[in-house]
This record gives C-alpha cells, structure tokens and sequence, in this order.
C-alpha cells in the first residue's frame, strides 16, 4: 500500500510517498515558489538509506498543476524515481488546515467534501484555498485514486463546549462559528500516541500536556486521550509565543495600537503574525541564534527565552488543572525536540506539579523518542519526533479501511 | 485622624469618610449622573450601627465640582453631617486606575503628580481623566488638605518582565508603554494582607491565587506576598471571563469580526467590553439572575457558568505552577464573596492541586473573612470581604507617616 502525503500551500507543494507495508519514506520533496518567475523543487527519495539521492532543480512553476506534473515527473521518472508510474499508488492524503464544524475527522473526498473545505475558506483564508487547489489538482492528475482530507483541526473536536467557546455574544458562533479550533492537531495525535505506547497505556488512558513547539507552537490537553483543549483559537494566533506570532495578549492591544500609531486593522494583524513573538521582543526568530546572543550578553534575547518559556509554564499549569494527575508532557517539533535549554526551563521549578527533568537525559537533539524525567518524577517528560506525514497516511489508510 | 476617600467616575463620586483612629465608616455616599439633566446623591452614615442614617436627594449635578459641594454639605451638614466642618478632614485619599510606569506607589499629590497622571491618561481613556476631575475639584475646595493618590496599578508594579511584557515589538513597549499594569490592585493587597493575618503568617511569606469576582473579575498570583502575575493587562479587558466583558480571546478575532461583519473597531471594541462576557452567552451579566436560569434549564445560563468556571481553573493552574506551592486561594468581592456555587465550582476536581474545599462551611454568603476549606486540603481556601475604600484609607495614611 503507497500513499502519497500532499501539503499544498499558497506558493508551495511538500510531498511525501510512504510505503505503508513498512512505514518507509519512498520519498520526500518540497516545490517552492509557485507563481514566480523561477521556482524549486527538491526531492530526496529513500532518505536515511543508503540507497538516499537527492535532486534539486530551478523551474518556473506557473501554477500548482504544473508543480504537481513535475512532482510525478520526479517519482516516476527513470533517475529521479522511486515508482514505475504514478498507477502505483494507492491512495493520497491532503493536509486541510481547517475543517470547520462541518468536518470534524478525515474523510474520503467526493465533490460534497470539496464544497464544504470552500465552506470553511472564511475561517482560514491563507489555508484552506492553498489546500484546495492542490486537491483538485490531484483529483485532475490521479482520477480514480481515493484521495483523503486530513484536518489539522480534527484531534481537537473533542473539546467541550466550555473550553471551545469564546466569551462573546453567542449569535456570533451561530452566524460565524467563531469558535476555538485549534491547529497542529495532527501533530498532537501523533505524539499523544506515541506517548501511550510508550507509557505502556491504552491510547484512552492516558492524561497529557503536548507541547508543539516549532516556528509555530501550540499545546494541548489531552484526557483519556482526548483533547480537552489547546492554546491555538479560531486562528493559529493565539496561544503560546512563538517565531513571530504574539499568542494571547490583551485584545484591547489591537484597538489601541489602531488608534496611537495611526495603522489599519491589516497593519495591526501583520504585526501581531510576522512580527511579534521572539522576533518582536528580540529581532530573531530562530532559537539557536537567540540562545547564543543571550550567552553574549543580549538582553532582549534574555527576555526572549524567559517569556517564552514563562508562558509555555503557565499553560502546563492551566492544563494540568483541567486534565487531572498527569502521566507525561510530550515536547515536540523543532524547539521541542531540539532544544535541552527552553525543555530544560520548562521544566524547572514544577516539582510541585510533579514535575521533574533529569539534566543528562534531557542533554542533545533527540532524533528518537526519549524519556527525559528524572528518576522518581511523577509526571514522565517525554521527547517525541512528530512525523505529520506519516500520521496523515495513517490516517487516510484508516480511512480507506 | 479622619480620612475621606474619594473614587471619581466620569459621571458619579463615591467617597466615604473613616475615622482612621479605630477604623469606622463614619459615612459612605454616592453621586451618580453628574452632567445629566438631574442626578442623585445618597449617603448612609455610621452604617451598621444603632446612629445608621441615610439620605438621598434628586439633585441636578451640572458637574464634579457641584457634586464634590454637595458631598461637603452632606458630610457636614446639620441634619446629615458627621463632622462639624470640612476642617476635620485630615486627608484625602483618591482612587487612580493606572499610575502607568511613573507611578508606581502610592504618593502625594503635588502639581508633578497630578502632570504625570494626565500623562498616563493615554493608557486609561475611561478612568484617569475622571479621577483626575475628582482630584481637582479636591485640591481646590480642600486646600491645605494633604492629598494621596493610591493606584489599581501599583499591587502589580512587582511583576517580574516575563509576566509584564507583551511579545510585540519591543519598541511599542518602549514609545507607547504597552505592557501587563493590571488592575483591582487595591483589593488584591488587601486580602491578600488579610489573608497573610488569617494564616499566622508574615505578609511576605504567603504564595497566594487572589480572585478578585466582580463585575469585573481579575486574578493575581502573589508570592511571598508580592504580586507576580494578574489577569488584567494593558487594560481591564483581559483575563477571564467577566459580567460583560470577554476576557482572553483570540486577538485575531477582532480582525475577523471588522471584517467579516463590517464593523468599525470602536463598534468591535464595544462589543468585547459591553455585550460579551456572561452577557454574551446568555443575555444576563448578574451571576444570581444566571444561576436562577440555569436551574430552571436554560442551558446558555448553563453554559456560561461552566466557562466562567473553566477560565478561572485554567488561571488557577496557571498561577500554581508560577508560584509554587500555595497557601491559599482567596475569594473576594461581589461574587467572590456571596456566591457559593461558583466558589464550590471553581475549587471542585482540584485535588491533585492540594485544593479541597467543604461544601457545608463554603455555603451562604460571607460578610467576614472565613475559611473554607476542608479538613486536610494543602491549600487554605478563604472568603475575605474586599474593602478597597479602608484599603486607600490605609495607603493614604501610611504616605503621611
């Protein structure tokens, strides 16, 4: 069984085909700049064996088909191929930001499907028409092969009315569905998943703080396996801090700033996406970089990390108060994986949570899944790899069955 | 030594005069509708005691000055008066909201001062200009009278960085002073003092959640008797959910409302302070109208409840983790105080935080400070009456000394 992972974006196509028999990457490949007068695609096949190669050309793309035709080019073609022909594969998985209330689980896609993911453009406008043109693209390119929509929103459908609700009047969730949604959502499955399996429980057991912490960062809740709740809302603003977004601030800040400095309520919501969170307070939004000014010295990058994490604790302890004793807070993405520091602060001065992290274990990038609690925490720390694309063929696989 | 407090609105004076000697309410009065076509004054001396007196009188109030006239006849006069002359008046203590970052403790007003309160009218439209009405007329019909100012903002004035600064651009907190001020300053230092004093305890040795559940509702996470954190930021629109305001909401969300129902930000910003809250959901913004629904089926009642439970669990969590192990959870004002149902709500499924509350000695409402709690929970939980009026009293005279 090959399944093909599609991530359509407004200029870009990520792509893997995963060979489901043995969870093997077939392939792997990113088009970038679609619409420009030059674009890219890179595709590395077989990664992580020794059979690894990589291409990487410069091509105009004008639209997503031809990015696409050039994806199947590359996977079917004599050198650069991992398939014989496109025949071959089984099914394809769509990653769809934003599933609204009218798609709660992945779901076959037919032309019903398609209509409500336009449905739900209005929730995510910078998404979900990204996400759709590459599914007509695919549905064009690879009639007759069952395609998949898997929703980033789906894994927090869960959450009770109370903590999905936002405080306003509430004819705005009837007309708009203003609502929180949540996003990263596979992300959070996926490790919450892992988790259980290796706190040796049920999936429905266990009770869970996840951490998602990449250039966007989110958390989640999760009781009995379930999420009870997440710290991204109707939009991937809110929350935690993160590269360049703010996550929660006072909302009275928007009309304020609109009013002083003169600027229009796009200028304002630019602001608050592309350059608030580690950026604003620091100029950088890369952690390395910004650990390294602060080891020189750099106070603002200082203040960075420890807002950062300052704001990641507090959303453990609102967690851990809703959700119940704890069995384990699961880091993940780029930041969570990667970085001993911010899971090292995270972590500290939480004993009192039961919350315990052993400085050796935690030490160095984890590229597999890694306990990191000290002995005799109560609350297990675990590091686990999110893999997205694999959890979307999972998914579409399930599906399917 | 007589005090008499003055907490000047836009359209109303609330004063009270205490006989600071052993801590009596000599009287207590409000002045509502100032610059309306006809206002009211009513005033309660000696209140709760045999001497209990009130008045209150229709009168037209072309503005504060007239008002603050009135009040001095009232407070003095034959019939209504408590002292002969206004002479007797030691000193005036004003309620300021935001003392921004130039005013950080409670001070002497002088030309300076009152300078450097319209500077900070910018941060608090709604509030500083009007108690700086009240500190005028004060200054000029009470001259030779010392006069202190004691502000919402300065309980917070402790917060560590991490907790005060917003990740926005830096450079906003720099020009437009945007950070976390908080406010209920004033009654979140009272009982947090009170609650020092219930627990044996140096006010400098208790962790302590204070709720301070009003029409407007904010939270401070206070240790080793110092704030470290509260709900409210830039403005009194942040944090949990309140009668009719939203609280913590996704910031994206005002860009999407302006957009997507073609309001205008002020028509978005009112919407948020006015008609969102309890309000919002359910139509109703006073918690025992609520209740009362709820019980008879309602289910947006219903549902209100259960997300202005859930928003105060999540900051109780939140402030449990940042402020180590806890003395006590505080309840105070209007609902804080008389509202068993929330209280027992709040506090339920919180064992795993050392929080156990007994359901016979939370019941009634509570017009002295009680304890809570059940037998064996880690943490205190008490009922203390709010008492800002004896609070700035309090803070006057200690500036005098």
């Amino acid at each position: 069984m090959k399944i093909f992972v599609v991530n359509s974006g407004s200029s870009s196509l990520k792509y893997q085909l995963l060979d489901m028999d043995n969870g093997a990457v077939m392939t792997t490949g990113l088009v970038e700049r679609i619409g420009d007068a030059m674009g890219k695609v890179s595709q590395k096949s077989w990664p992580g064996t020794e059979r690894e190669a990589e291409v990487e050309r410069e091509v105009a793309f004008p639209d997503h088909r031809a990015a696409m035709h050039t994806v199947v080019d590359l996977v079917t073609g004599a050198d650069t191929g991992v398939i014989a022909s496109s025949a071959e594969i089984n099914a394809i998985g769509h990653r769809v930001v934003q599933g609204g209330e009218t798609l709660f689980k992945s779901t076959l896609i037919d032309d019903d499907v398609v209509e409500k993911i336009r449905e739900n453009c209005h929730l995510s406008p910078l998404h979900n028409p990204a996400n759709l043109v590459g599914i007509e693209v695919a549905r064009e390119l690879f009639a007759g092969v069952p395609q998949v929509a898997v929703f980033d929103t789906e894994f927090h459908q869960t959450m009770p009315a109370e903590a999905f609700m936002y405080p306003i009047p509430y004819e705005l969730y009837e007309e708009l569905k203003i609502r929180r949604y949540g996003f990263h959502g596979t992300s959070h499955r996926y490790v919450a998943q892992q988790a259980a399996a290796m706190l040796g429980k049920a999936e429905d057991e266990v009770n869970l703080v996840t951490l998602h912490l990449g250039n966007g960062c989110s958390m989640a809740a999760v009781r009995g396996g379930k999420c009870i709740d997440t710290s991204m809302g109707l939009t991937p603003l809110a929350g935690v801090m993160m590269g360049t977004r703010s996550g929660d601030i006072d909302p009275a800040i928007l009309p304020f700033l609109m009013k002083e400095k003169g600027l229009s309520m796009d200028e304002v919501d630019s602001i608050l996406n592309k350059q608030s969170g580690l950026k604003g307070i620091c100029g950088m939004n890369d952690m390395r970089d910004i650990h390294s000014a602060a080891e020189k010295g750099d106070k603002k990058a200082a203040l960075a990390v420890d807002m950062f994490v300052y704001r990641i604790k507090k959303y453990i302890g609102a967690y851990y108060a809703v959700t119940g004793p704890l069995d384990a807070l699961v880091f993940t993405a780029g930041i969570g994986e990667n970085d001993e520091i911010v899971r090292a602060r995270v972590c500290a001065n939480l004993e009192h949570l039961g919350i315990s992290i052993d400085s050796t274990r935690n030490a160095g990038r984890k590229k597999v899944a890694t306990a990191v609690q000290a002995d005799g925490s109560k609350v297990a720390i675990l590091v686990i790899p999110t893999n997205e694309e694999l959890a979307i063929a999972k998914a579409t696989l399930s599906v399917l069955k």
